[in-house]
């Protein structure tokens, strides 16, 4: 694995290659500065004719101002409402009619954006992303058309034992913090975010100094830094982010139970984690694959649902963000098997967390995850998501080069010692659905679920 | 559109191609035709170091045996679950180890097959897809789960209403035929089917003569060739199915509602469609995109969720068999308004086949559907996707050059033709949810769902 990707050319616009036979290296990711001083990475693949791009700007919910969680969520949500002089039914159809897909999400700490075009569409759809970004109306037609479906798309969670079960989970995880809200906002804020709210949460977050980028696609390096600074040269150098305090994850173990009358027991389970650039990150993630990120070959999925039938799928995963980090599990299951599912799991973290894994464990996990990866890039826009991630979590542009050493380079006392950082603690976990007796009465912390709070 | 691919090199093996700048040139689909005479068609991308092959079998879940519906499918889901000498758990373990990803399925005309793998493991990976192919095992303990993860799936659709719709609407489009039998089974066909029927299947149906075969990715045609012979070379020349008849979709219009529980009402409808290879199959497909098939900018979207927010979301799509054809469409709504959308679609539908689309319309869906084309396949996997189904509808390796100007070539008047065709006989129609008791009444053919039928 180590030599997938051939040396790649790290700096500079220009690329050139002399090929007889079919081309056969793999992706040559460079890294373009526009003529204004702004940076993508990207990738030239002519197999078909299209361009993806992907970006995200530092600065998600947790930029939401007090009271009014979901300010960002609304914000990208109709970011491509209508822009400059095009109104939202206009700029919709100019999309429509070429296919050019935009996209705008928040998470905790971003706000990612999306464009995927066919190569003739490309100066049109980079144009309306350039409106979209410098230039959203945020008219009153569309955001409360756009305001509506949130609120219904709130009302339908707050009867949803999985939802019900996240945003307990991260209350309780980051007790009076940012990441406690949730993202998409609730259904007292929702309604109290004025148009003002949203254009002054663009004006400070979205900024160039906060700006990672990634272009895949049928299009050259010069054109790449021409569209770049059309498209971003207009945004203000500098954002003004509200600083957020890093947190650890809250005390383990604790044990919620909500009782919701549903036919299937949502569980979520979590702890501590391992912070991206912590030298540890890597033996982690293999851990995590062998105990619960692996779809049929996890310790979890064996104990919890091959050997003992309690539920039709569990995973677990690791999680970073830029103010801390967690690892975090889910699972179903039918009330009366809730307990048990839940004794199965901890059992399991306690056994790995004393044990470690094994050394086949081990090899097969890294075999898998150095395979995985590359296929997780099968396409211009996964790929190019990828290449963001790479540069927010600061890992260089020849991180798929050293990719594979790094994995290897994990011991079977690094994952044993790892393993017990995480999982020696027990976790905290929320529980939704029909509590069996004896458990309700054991959890005065238990809530009835009110909408959401 | 007409320039967006180059002139695919048609016939055989070899292709060189002598690049000076970056690769300029859009996807070249070869046809490669093996030693011992199996075809593929291929694409050489490089961009990232993986391996997509897709296939298909004629012969699908309409080839089970009488009483034993889901034969086919039982099949698909234990083709993998151990091969050759080695057991479901040796065979799963190399697989995982190797991140290869392999999956069967089966439609009522295809057993379907995908392979996907890092280009270090590509002759690992199709060696393991020759055993499953030319030796599976069928063992009893593999087959037991995966029968019984059947059952499981089968006992909760049995109450899901969107899935008692779909059982409902097929029985009633296509009464007394193989198509009008689910896919995947009944309740009552699962159990009695037997490891032999599997063998019987498998025997019948994976034969060289009703192959189509699509691989995109990092390899070259010569070692295509080379993996095609090692592959299906072992399979038997020719199949040996059952015969199965052409028929029409049932005479509309007809009404049927199902009464369930449940809090949101599930609503399908459909009538004929187009055969694939009728000369107006593209107007057709352009016209359906203008009625349903787009996904913010239809009509039905408009008049049924916009206009009157009766609906989350409503869609239409033309879909084609090689046995009949169908126009089908689905949403779902409360209880209460079930009728009035029925009511509404029923009224768009009735407009579109009198007054037929605008020339506005017909502009900007050939627009959109020719750009969408191209973005829809944007990964290894999805490109050999759509090169399989091309050959399985008998395109022409030259069709995505032609496609745009097909499209370009519809003029108003054969969209209102076409769709007077399809949309002028009303629709067939299963509502499955709170039956209003006025309904309820006038619905004498309303059955209890009894499970899968």
């Amino acid at each position: 694995m180590m030599n997938v990707l051939p040396r790649l050319a790290a700096t500079g616009i220009a690329l050139v290659c002399l090929q007889i036979a079919p081309a056969s290296a793999a992706a040559k990711i460079q890294r373009v500065v526009s003529p204004g001083g702004i940076e993508a990475w990207f990738v030239q693949d002519a197999t078909v004719p299209l361009i993806a791009m992907q970006f995200a700007f530092t600065g998600g919910s947790a930029q939401d101002p007090d009271g009014k969680a979901g300010t960002g969520s609304l914000a990208a949500d109709t970011l491509d409402e209508g822009a400059g002089d095009l109104d939202s039914k206009t700029y919709h159809e100019r999309l429509e009619r070429r296919a050019i897909q935009m996209n705008f999400s928040v998470s905790r700490d971003y706000l990612r954006g999306s464009l995927r075009m066919l190569k003739e569409n490309r100066d049109e759809a980079f144009d309306l992303l350039r409106l979209a970004l410098t230039s959203p109306r945020f008219d009153a037609e569309p955001l409360e058309r756009v305001r509506a479906q949130t609120l219904s798309l709130l009302r339908r969670e707050s009867t949803s034992p999985g939802s019900i079960a996240s945003d307990r989970f991260w209350a309780a995880a980051y007790e009076g913090h940012p990441y406690a809200r949730p993202s998409n906002g609730t259904l007292e804020s929702v309604p109290k975010i004025e148009a003002a709210d949203l254009k002054d949460y663009v004006r400070r977050t979205l900024a160039r100094d906060n700006l990672k980028i990634a272009v895949v696609g049928d299009v050259d390096a010069e054109t790449v830094g021409k569209l770049l600074d059309k498209t971003f040269g207009g945004l203000p150098a500098k954002s003004e982010l509200t600083p957020v305090a890093n947190i650890d994850f809250a005390k383990t173990p604790q044990k919620f139970v909500v009782p919701l009358d549903v036919p299937q027991t949502a569980i979520l389970f979590g702890g501590a984690g391992i912070a991206r650039n912590d030298p540890d990150f890597m033996a982690a993630y293999i851990v995590n694959h062998i105990i619960g990120g692996g779809s049929l070959s996890s310790r979890l999925y064996h104990e919890v649902r091959e050997k003992r039938g309690l539920v039709y799928s569990v995973s677990s995963s690791l999680i970073w963000m830029n103010h801390s980090s967690m690892f975090f599990g889910s699972t179903a299951t039918r009330a009366d098997k809730a307990g048990e599912t839940l004794d199965t799991i901890n059992a399991e973290l306690k056994r790995i967390s004393e044990e470690g894994p094994t050394q086949k464990e081990l090899d097969e996990a890294k075999s898998y995850l150095k395979g995985s990866q590359m296929l997780a890039l099968d396409s211009s826009t996964k790929f190019a998501g990828a290449l963001v991630q790479y540069q927010l979590d600061n890992l260089g542009i020849d991180y798929l080069e050293r990719r594979s050493g790094i994995i290897d380079a994990v011991t079977l006392d690094d994952a044993k010692r790892v393993a017990k950082r995480i999982w020696g603690n027990g976790v905290l976990s929320v529980s939704v659905g029909r509590a069996p007796v004896a458990d309700a009465s054991a959890t005065p912390s238990a809530t009835a679920p009110t909408a959401k709070n």
